[in-house]
């Protein structure tokens, strides 16, 4: 399979938007490793996922445009010539959404509709890879979740994930465009920002243990989420990329195992050798939008590209803590 | 039913977003009979829907603010103090929402922002109620389409109309707002602008008949729609304002009754009492982005507010045919 992929993107020209964040970076250091000419998009807007350091040693190996999605000019110039477009920028937390919407509507709805009239007039051939979220879901009905599930979601970040994937499907149903359009579960490990809790949950806990914080577990610790780790997830969008039978499908990407939050905070616990932990309420904010349980059904992402999640929820963690211990200070 | 309408909305304060267009301005008429203070807000976007013969004769006896739903500054003063907001503001045309995206992101998704954001901050208790579209289910898998059927929409305007909708959905949960998201299928009759295809496919064909112009039925003709008449629609939404149940809720508005495009055609021409009609294709465009046939299950708005649609398509058209006939001069 680390074959296939290196024969599909050695020598080709790939696009990452927000290239600088979690998912972005992850991807341009293994799409640097497969033998690709990678550009990577990113407006480092402060207290967003961005960070310069993500793409450490091998920076000065990329094409860095330091500007936001929704400029048109730029992105115009950007998509010229390109194999890939990895669209990963947008405004990422949940409980920013919800104080402010601005954000979410001009970087992650405009910001898509940029992206794809950009495609569409010069370069209606590249394949274009979005990475949604499970919050698109909304509260689940039925367990595991499966992509025909209703959309019902509870936030201004889901929502308007929701309406750039869609807006994605109208320029792959009316203009023939390759568009794979993926909703992550939550994904944790090396290069997520551990600055604030506005972001993915594993990652904030590991910050938390790795300074003997006591973690605060909502409610009674039982929620199930579905967590994987980052280089699984990579490996799945790049297959994905390359698979024709993806174009044009909404595919969950999830490891499909829940782990309850208790049982995260005690494999983070462990995996960090400190730390403790203790229950608490949730907030009338956060107990409105909390969706409950969530697992994904992934066999739709098996049956396409036959693959599989490899990293272990305890072994994910151990390599998670080994990297912010060694670059701590690039991270708090 | 008239007489708790006017108990309801007689001294009340009411704004009116889109105020100046074809279901905005009757609605405007019918509260101004009722005994409601009006405040129309409207952008008069050059080929949007907004005309202001549409006040004719009583343009006076109402607030007029010519701005966009965007202007966060005059939407801030406008909500203070009004007892119902009826959203009626955006982009409306399908096919221009397919030629260029950003209209109806800024109008119809940000406008919608905007205005929730300036009621949460300056008017908790405003009951805010907006006019969707049946476009945003997209095709449909069973026939009346229910509220609980998939959101598959196939366009632009329908992506963002089910953006704006979702959005007020989150104000509602998160903030306790009282909102109604209607979801209209076809309206018609007078005050419906006339320039143009791209709106209502009932009104364009009136035209085309009274100019003795031969309508292009695409297709079989055998599409079915649910055509409703702009006071049965005015009737409904005034109920749901006034309905506690209606609150949080996305409601269908139709007939419920379906009629197949050719019906509609020989009902217009009979109405006209002069016109000719020939098949055509569906251009690529259209067909990609056709939901096929469409009605209403109209079952819970009936349940909610007692309503039923009291105007049959043959009278509805003819007063229809009877009012641009008067005032054409306004419309063509």
């Amino acid at each position: 399979m680390a074959e296939t992929l290196a024969r599909s993107f050695r020598g080709k020209r790939v696009l990452l938007t927000g290239g600088l964040g979690f998912i972005g970076s992850s991807l341009a250091l293994r799409l640097l490793d497969l033998g690709a000419s990678v550009t990577v998009l990113d407006a480092l807007i402060p207290d967003y996922g961005g960070n310069p350091f993500n793409l450490h040693p091998h920076y000065d190996q990329f094409q860095i445009i330091q500007a936001n999605v929704t400029q048109a000019r730029i992105v115009n110039d950007l998509v010229q010539g390109q194999d890939f477009i990895f669209h990963c920028a947008g405004q990422v937390s949940h409980v920013l959404g919800l104080r402010d919407p601005y954000p979410d509507l001009e970087y992650t709805i405009k910001g898509t509709a940029v992206l794809m009239e950009a495609c569409r007039h010069n370069n209606l051939a590249a394949k274009v890879i979005k990475t949604g979220t499970r919050g698109q879901y909304g509260p689940v009905q039925k367990l595991p979740v499966g992509e025909e599930a209703p959309s019902n979601p509870r936030g201004i970040y889901e929502i308007s994930n929701l309406a750039a994937e869609k807006i994605m499907k109208v320029y792959h149903d009316v203009h023939g465009m390759a568009c794979v359009l993926l909703r992550l579960t939550n994904i944790y490990g090396p290069r997520s920002q551990m600055k604030s809790h506005h972001f993915g949950v594993a990652n904030w806990f590991i910050r938390q243990a790795m300074e003997g914080q006591t973690i605060r577990v909502f409610g009674d610790g039982s929620t199930l989420r579905d967590f994987l780790y980052i280089d699984d997830c990579v490996q799945a969008m790049l297959l994905c990329a390359i698979c024709p039978e993806a174009r044009g499908e909404v595919i969950n990407l999830g490891n499909g195992q829940p782990v309850s939050l208790l049982e995260l905070v005690k494999l983070i616990i462990a995996a960090v050798g400190k730390g403790q932990w203790e229950f608490a309420e949730f907030s009338a904010e956060r107990k409105a939008s909390e969706p409950g349980d969530f697992y994904a059904d992934i066999s739709k992402l098996r049956r396409l590209v036959g693959w599989e999640p490899s990293v272990g929820l305890a072994e994910g963690l151990a390599a998670t803590v080994d990297y912010y211990r060694k670059y701590r200070q690039h991270y708090w």
